[in-house]
């Protein structure tokens, strides 16, 4: 916009940068980029989620991409935006089939990291803004379809003489993002869901959940919460928000409908994916499958020797609703994360007698704090701008990432060093992760092993709320026999023992041999616990191709659920219009 | 913001006109205000919604509003603004009770054009961006309740155990838009519709119904249309909205339900209704009750001689569905305005053979046209504050504008000079109003007298709708007889005679006396036909205290719906609060 004013390093570096990606085998990669260096691409160079460290994998890259993407027009963008200074700036190119943005931040005049995205598609741009349909031609005109018409036979018809073309399996925040996207893009989705209506999945959920993003991360693509959204919403209100959004989006979703098995045909280059609604079993044919299924796969159940023995009530933390009708009873909930906590504090709200049973250490984040610091961000801004936000969030790829969230958790550690300390003492197990570098890490890695405290930590720490620690040897016929031999008399046992992993769908719903050919869903490669090398580098499978042909995964909380639901959104597109889409993959 | 560089001569005038409402006393009006001028008032100073028109009916409206009022700290607003050059400009003040704004346009130096609003109440603000609500506290606490439990007990309790402070009759998006506006007040408000559903009504209209106006206009508060939205609605995607947007808004609607009677207590200063629900009849006792029931009273059906007798099938417009199933059948239309119009072309469009009965002159409008027009408004302009488009729009007092909208009408006579002397020439009886002011006029004069044209035109200047002029004499068992003698035989006859006055709903409900001391509503008071006089200069009675106590009319289209429903949510929210509400009536 007003190049005149970008700092002057950031427009020398695009311009430098625009004429290596123009001739490529005359570029000194030295000289653009410093020794230690991060090219996180959004399918924009790459048609992949991937990111390059170092520049000897950049400059393997470019050479195998850069003919077939024509890279080009790399100018400056508007220097009034944030992240704009001295060492860093905006900048927007495009490709043969797209329009993307970028942000460079130097070290010494050298690239330190680098972001590209693609924002969309060339001649195949959303129908919004100066693109809105007319809705209707003023004139007379026999035969004419009105909008309830059209609407009305795409439900007789989706799925039965005409096919969607992409089919999305699941209908919570991610299915339903992905589908409103699709739908902007004129790409033919078919939501389905196990649940009767968008919203259940929530609504099944702990009485007393809420989210624990506040409102400025949580924006649907299109259709932002209205300005009085409470700063934490309560899970039903999410839950009716999903409802809204499949109508105002008019998302084609069927509720009910469970999905039974996926076998892809090479030969039609299409699935042919098995579902039963309202007692029917149907044959549904996309080119495109989507996983939308959450990150978790089923519940999982630890087997504890004498479990059938319990003579109370015992059940998955999924099944907990409320702690209603509980009061007086001993009630002892195995796990230490999230739910647990949660679970703990509905059971003691509602005057149970609740024990915690923490079997390894945990991570704990106070959610006032978290709320304190997010006042500051970006997005928590009036008027901020929600898709820069998320690309300014997505400018910091997972390696110096860690380490910055290092730096993160030790700040957290200091200002609520005294909770910190009055929760040790308790006889709660705390850290801060193997290697220190907190709850943001974990979730990438492995999706759990915290607890964002909402209330917990202080009938913990207060004693409210007893902790044992260790191994359970055995569930008797009215309690639970520690390892160490004491033993806890229970009324109610709550198994927050998490889930399987979500790669576990592709097991049941396709094959086993599939399952194993795209390999484990989420996790950087870090090399942690639950997180087992090599090093990715992205979170493993998520909005990007997989091994398997035409099956690809949308997962995430509701800030990734918006983000990535675009890429995700434009790559389906784009196999649709048969544009050139050459994936490249590193390693 | 700005003020350096407001205009000077804005700057000059807003701060004099501030020095003359701090000592009214002292104010030499001929300083401020032309000769002709206009001052119009939304609730700031008047607590009305009303223009006075002329020096001296400012000056014994400022005599008698100034002290209680004390409206202060008049400054110029940010001068980037829309409508600011030499000779207008923006301001803000503030009252014993209110934040508001202005506008002036001034010539020769003095105002010819003044407009002031509340924008909000001081210490009684929505709880929208910076004061929204936490959702949750971070913390156990016996006896919490989550956001479900407390729509749950709201469901249970409203209209029971707890009085609605306000009943809003009526659940189109006039209801809707204030209820949702009292909501963020935090104003307790019941809407109750007939219908099951909200939307319904507008799903029970004729299938090919779209919006005239196109969606920059339409939006609703706080919850703008997704920028896909088509230019002009389905009448069934707006009825979906209305849906999402009660939903999203959390408005409390009693849908299916009946409002009977309704009679204020004046001693006990509240109202007591009866509606029926579900079977039963229940009384709620509001303080305040709004009538949000439409411009239309009950349909109007001529009584013409010999209808008894037709031996085809005759119904109102509203009954109007579709025209399937008509085909070949021989359909008189009475009637020429908008739905008349609107019924042929679905009619023709389903192979009919359509005749349309003109009993009076109409005027016509294309909407492409309109649509041309529309597209250099401020309101269309990418990322158009709509809260100041509504105020701009507003700064035009009727008066002016009378004479503003001729001018307007010469213009779409000139520019579609070729349409209307084709439709003038197929016998079409076309006007531009008694005193040629156009469309708009005829809108506000009287709700009626004109078609937007969206096809009927073209098919009755082709003869394709034959159009018959004049009365009808009598209906015969096979057709209609004109008063001229013709006969049109007939299989249909469709009465798009329109709606009797929506103030006998007050007859009906309350009483004749409080409809007769309330007076019509709508209208100007132009003393043309269906508007008699005396000049009023604003719609009568709506949107603003009425001659009886705790009685309030919400109505017009979505534009109006949406602006005025912040006025009218304000006069309630300052009663509730007890605020003085010194009430101005002129004349």
């Amino acid at each position: 916009m007003n190049a005149a004013s970008t700092p002057p390093a950031v427009a020398d570096w695009v311009s430098r940068f625009g004429a290596a990606m123009a001739s490529p085998a005359q570029a000194d990669w030295k000289t653009l980029f410093g020794e230690e260096c991060y090219w996180r691409d959004l399918i924009a160079l790459t048609w992949n989620v991937i990111t390059l460290e170092g520049r000897d994998a950049i400059a393997a890259m470019v050479e195998t991409q850069a003919a077939a993407i024509a890279a080009a027009g790399f100018a400056p963008d508007d220097p009034a935006l944030p992240m704009t200074d001295e060492a860093q700036g905006w900048f927007t190119f495009s490709t043969a089939t797209a329009r993307c943005r970028g942000h460079v931040q130097l070290r010494d005049g050298l690239a330190y990291i680098l972001l590209t995205a693609t924002v969309e598609l060339i001649g195949h741009e959303e129908a919004g803004g100066s693109r809105r349909p007319d809705g209707i031609e003023h004139r007379a005109e026999k035969g004419r379809r009105t909008w309830l018409d059209r609407r009305e036979q795409t439900a007789r018809t989706l799925g039965y003489s005409q096919q969607p073309w992409c089919l999305i399996v699941g209908g919570g925040q991610n299915g339903l993002m992905l589908a409103a996207r699709l739908k902007r893009l004129g790409v033919p989705a078919l939501v389905i869901d196990a649940l009767d209506k968008p919203g259940d999945g929530w609504r099944a959920r702990y009485r007393s959940l809420y989210l624990h993003d506040p409102v400025f991360l949580d924006h649907f693509p299109y259709l932002p919460f209205p300005d009085h959204w409470p700063l934490y919403t309560s899970k039903d209100k999410i839950a009716d928000w999903l409802e809204v959004y499949a109508r105002a989006m008019e998302i084609d979703f069927w509720g009910g409908t469970l999905c039974t098995a996926a076998r892809y045909d090479e030969s039609k280059r299409e699935w042919e994916v098995t579902v039963t609604r309202g007692g029917q079993t149907l044959k549904l044919r996309p080119k495109q499958l989507v996983l939308a299924t959450g990150l978790s796969g089923a519940r999982y159940l630890p087997k504890i020797p004498g479990a059938q023995d319990f003579r109370g009530r015992q059940y998955h933390s999924a099944d907990h609703g409320s702690g209603e009708g509980m009061a007086g009873k001993r009630c002892v909930v195995i796990g230490s994360n999230n739910s647990a906590h949660d679970i703990c504090v509905d059971l003691w709200e509602h005057d149970a007698q609740v024990t915690m049973i923490q079997r390894s250490p945990t991570m704990v984040v106070r959610a006032d704090t978290m709320r304190e610091v997010s006042k500051n961000i970006y997005y928590a801004q009036p008027g901020a701008d929600i898709d820069l936000a998320d690309l300014m969030f997505a400018a910091n790829p997972f390696r110096p990432r860690t380490a910055f969230e290092k730096g993160f958790t030790d700040y957290l550690r200091s200002v609520d060093a005294d909770f910190y300390s009055r929760l040790a003492k308790s006889g709660f197990n705390l850290w801060h992760g193997e290697d220190e570098t907190g709850f943001f890490m974990a979730y990438y890695r492995r999706a759990g092993g915290y607890y964002i405290d909402v209330g917990g930590s202080e009938l913990i720490a207060s004693g409210q709320v007893p902790v044992k620690q260790g191994e359970i040897a055995q569930i008797t016929a009215d309690g639970v026999r520690m390892a160490d031999g004491s033993f806890l008399p229970a009324d109610v046992i709550v198994y927050a023992t998490g889930y399987r992993p979500m790669s576990e769908w592709v097991g049941q719903l396709i094959s086993p041999e599939v399952e194993k050919k795209v390999g484990p869903c989420w996790g950087l490669g870090s090399g942690t616990a639950g997180d087992p090398g090599p090093w990715e580098g992205e979170l493993r499978n998520m909005w990007k191709p997989t091994a398997q042909q035409g099956l690809w995964f949308q997962g995430g909380n509701l800030m990734q659920a918006r983000f990535h639901s675009l890429h995700l959104a434009l790559q389906l597109k784009a196999r649709m219009e048969g544009l050139q889409t050459p994936v490249y993959r590193s390693g």
